[in-house]
């Protein structure tokens, strides 16, 4: 059978062009027309996911370490299962291309009591919903799609966030021309006199200070300039550390990185050693209630030094059209030449606190997952005690870090977890996740399995949302969840495979398992045993700022 | 310690008195202070669930056999998960009162970057997204809250559809007044004028013709006049049938019913009866592409009645203000009067075609399922081979069916029996979900044990998505599943108390399972195991029209 280059071959040649070599989704009678062309290409590969709110998660943690992501659902019902997902992608930054499959361009038009429809003849309720939550959006047709595929991709990857494409069955098929040339990229725009301004406005405010310090979150990650990043730290004794979500950034071994800052729930030597400086260069940071323990960041305005993805401000002067490319570098030279000139700052101990209590508990568990890690694995560790608890953690070197602490959506990431490990197969990825939440999106370690991926999952089993009872109802039985044989599941959800299945409840136990996974890698699943009203130090600071937060009238 | 009756109290004690007597949802730290009202208060009970797409596919299934339903989730990200089911109870009528707990008011007026936001301070994206698939929202604030709360539930009530409530935390806790006067309901309105001409147009079409037939659905359910149907049916001697989303709307043992009406796929006699008769009365029905096998249906306008929530239309002749409460009135007088002058209709046999082939395989299946129902029972049939399957049961007395062939969201009726459950807690729920559904929403079983649930769950292992083999890509592996042993789930999460676990491969066995399944009630949890490209004849008929549909370009 002859076979024609069609809309859904020239998007799938699109999405490999890009870097993307596998596709998240759940088929769906709207799209498997798409599907036989991703099938019929030599490289993108289909990863068939339980659910599509598992397979948007999925994408999101492959779009953290490629250079976007995609995802393929089928119109109304399955769309609208992953937007949650999306908002994610959306909030935090991560370029995942959502591709819909939806119903013939003319049944549309003649506004067909269709399924998977709100049975009101109108079809655009969807693609409105998704334009809240992504940055460009196409309606695909016959005569636009070519067109409108290059321009939503090329937002996608200039925004770094998700991008919304409706594929009609028919246009899915519609034969059209192979792309000729590469896809064209959108570079941001550079105003010379702005970068001059800013120049001089960063080298004034510099010369006056005795000592600097630089602060980098996750915005450095996403606009591609974490190496630049690296680099400047290297050469430059500047005083730095990172938000969480930021965290892993840059080589937490490197003797001038200072931790994770949170605001006033930092370390003393660490908060002094941001906010008292005499300026404090801000690099892609964004400053959510939960990563500086409920706005607790000190740091005055006139002495700030700010880099954004598009603009940059020093004190209280914004200058626009100065991306991150240009001002990283800009500031990487400009503080090789004062460094010399600075006060040496106290760099503090980055030794996790022993643990004041005997048995496993939060900081006993700490101290043996910062003995297990090694250099290249990533570490995923979802929203709750895993979160705020490896926030002290004091990364190998080339380890990634995984978490969600701006959108926070609980149990985002078991299905994180796999997309990383899809994205990084030669890697180890080590996913930390609460028992609450691993209820949310079990069924993706049914994918991780049929998938045969070697990823280590260690499941915090308290009883509970433990970090809900930290914020309020701390006995309520609102708080309580369904009590599951976790040790059962990985064998119901499939495995036959080597798989690593423990339940450990002391730290000599723990201790044993930890050296079994180094000794070969397989999937493990291992179920941790820790108190119910336990948690990592920082929590307890981030809930009860959050629970006045929540309470208060002012 | 004294408590005040605040806005979450209010909306708690109205809730009830619109006969709910459970909210299903998941906690977060923007709704902890709403949960304390509900645990305070003495009838509304919380129904935790593992996640948030299926606490709202719960409430949906608990709200086709109440009054309404309720919701609760969290801002963004318990919201956008919830989604999908919100559009399904939209789209199928089903008034769920969706409760979304908000960041404090004064934190949204402050832009705050707040976790569960997008991070751009714009907290309105999410009731905008809602507005899509609800008939009315409020976002509540301490001066609005009770007038809105009114508002809102009267509109679900009026138009049986969800609606939405946002409840920022500091508003959850702001003194208000308890109600005073019960909640006042909107009724349809209903015009002298049209209601005396839609008489007379009627009275015509009815006395021209020598046989009249009557197709129901599911709108004569939503809006409440099934009994009244029924009472008329029982009166006059009419033929009728419904379509497949109304189902169960009759009782499917009198002598004048004739079946699940499908279009062209209807058995022969059916198909004349309805369609061939002289006048034609259509009451709440929706001819969708699913249950028409593709909008065959093949009713002459001229020769139709069609009888609609808030109007009718005679021919070409609408009649605007004519609700079904009346316009079911004035039929059932109507026709008493004619029925003596019809010609007797051809009543067609019910009796399930046997099966063509030995072994346990699609046919034989349903007619093991056909024996096994009792009166009183509520069947649950996923979309898939077991809603079309289900089609040509003859359904015994009092044995009310669900299933969502318009939405067609895979997964639902797991969580969704659950919520049915919950609602009839002296009923028994028979529940057949494919295998391919039943991966996207496993986790209710979680609930149903954790709640002590007797259903009796069929999960059909037939080794993948069977619906999309049959619609297009029949051997493709995106139409394959990860391969779980279905057995080992309800131990692993967490059965304790007595669980019938099965699995059968042939009839024999089947029916000790259902002799088993009689003698006692329980948690029955029974894999079946059917081929894999078996499919009911109908769901061959409709396959065939949606394949044809989806390549078309006219």
């Amino acid at each position: 059978m002859s076979h024609i280059f069609s809309v859904g071959d020239y998007l799938v040649e699109r999405l490999s062009e890009l870097g993307i070599d596998e596709l998240f989704g759940v088929p769906g009678d709207y799209n498997l027309q798409f599907l036989d062309s991703v099938i019929a290409h030599p490289r993108l590969k289909w990863v068939g996911c339980s659910n599509e709110l598992n397979a948007a998660y999925g994408a999101d943690g492959y779009g953290r370490s490629k250079p976007a992501a995609a995802l393929l659902t089928t119109f109304g019902v399955g769309e609208l299962s992953a937007l949650n997902g999306i908002a994610g992608s959306y909030a935090e930054y991560v370029p995942v291309i959502h591709i819909v499959g939806a119903p013939a361009l003319n049944a549309q038009k003649r506004h067909e009591l269709l399924h998977h429809s709100l049975g009101d003849g109108d079809f655009s309720h969807f693609p409105r919903m998704s334009a809240q939550i992504t940055v460009a959006q196409a309606l695909l047709t016959p005569e636009n799609a070519t067109r409108e595929i290059d321009r939503v991709l090329g937002e996608a990857l200039y925004a770094r966030r998700p991008v919304y494409i409706q594929l009609p069955t028919d246009v899915a098929s519609h034969q059209v021309s192979a792309p000729t040339r590469p896809l064209e990229s959108r570079l941001p725009a550079v105003d010379k006199n702005s970068v001059e301004a800013f120049t001089r406005a960063a080298t004034a405010l510099l010369r006056s200070a005795d000592s600097v310090s630089l602060l980098a979150d996750f915005l450095a990650d996403r606009f591609e300039v974490r190496d630049a990043v690296q680099q400047w730290v290297d050469d430059v004794p500047l005083p730095h550390a990172t938000l969480l979500l930021g965290k892993g950034l840059l080589n937490e071994r490197r003797a001038t990185f200072c931790g994770t800052y949170a605001g006033k729930a930092s370390g003393e030597p660490l908060r002094s050693v941001i906010e008292d400086a005499d300026a404090v260069i801000t690099l892609g940071v964004c400053f959510s209630d939960t990563v500086t323990s409920g706005f607790t960041q000190n740091i005055a305005q006139h002495k700030r030094i700010d880099l954004q993805p598009f603009s940059a401000q020093v004190g209280e002067q914004v200058f626009s059209h100065v991306p991150l490319s240009v001002s990283v570098d800009i500031l990487h030279r400009l503080t090789a030449e004062l460094a010399g000139f600075w006060k040496p700052a106290a760099i503090p101990d980055k030794t996790l606190p022993a643990p004041t209590e005997t048995g496993l508990c939060q900081q006993a568990f700490w101290q043996e997952i910062q003995t297990f890690l090694q250099p290249g694995d990533i570490l995923v560790v979802e929203q709750g005690t895993a979160c705020f608890g490896a926030a002290q953690l004091n990364l190998p070197e080339g380890c990634d870090f995984i978490a969600q602490p701006l959108w926070g959506s609980i149990g985002f990431t078991l299905p994180a977890a796999l997309g990383a490990q899809i994205a990084n197969p030669d890697r180890r990825v080590v996913l930390i996740i609460g028992d609450g939440s691993a209820q949310l999106t079990v069924q993706a370690l049914g994918a991780a399995i049929r998938y045969r991926l070697n990823s280590v999952i260690f499941i915090i089993n308290n009883d509970g949302y433990t970090v809900e009872r930290a914020i309020h109802g701390a006995e309520q039985r609102y708080n309580d969840i369904a009590q599951w044989q976790w040790t059962l599941l990985p064998q119901a959800f499939g495995a036959t495979e080597p798989t690593l299945v423990e339940r450990v409840t002391d730290v000599s136990e723990l201790r044993q398992v930890m050296a079994k996974i180094d000794a070969r890698p397989q999937l493990c699943w291992v179920e941790v045993v820790l108190p119910k009203m336990d948690v990592p130090p920082l929590l307890s600071a981030v809930t009860r700022a959050l629970e006045a937060h929540n309470s208060s009238r002012e």
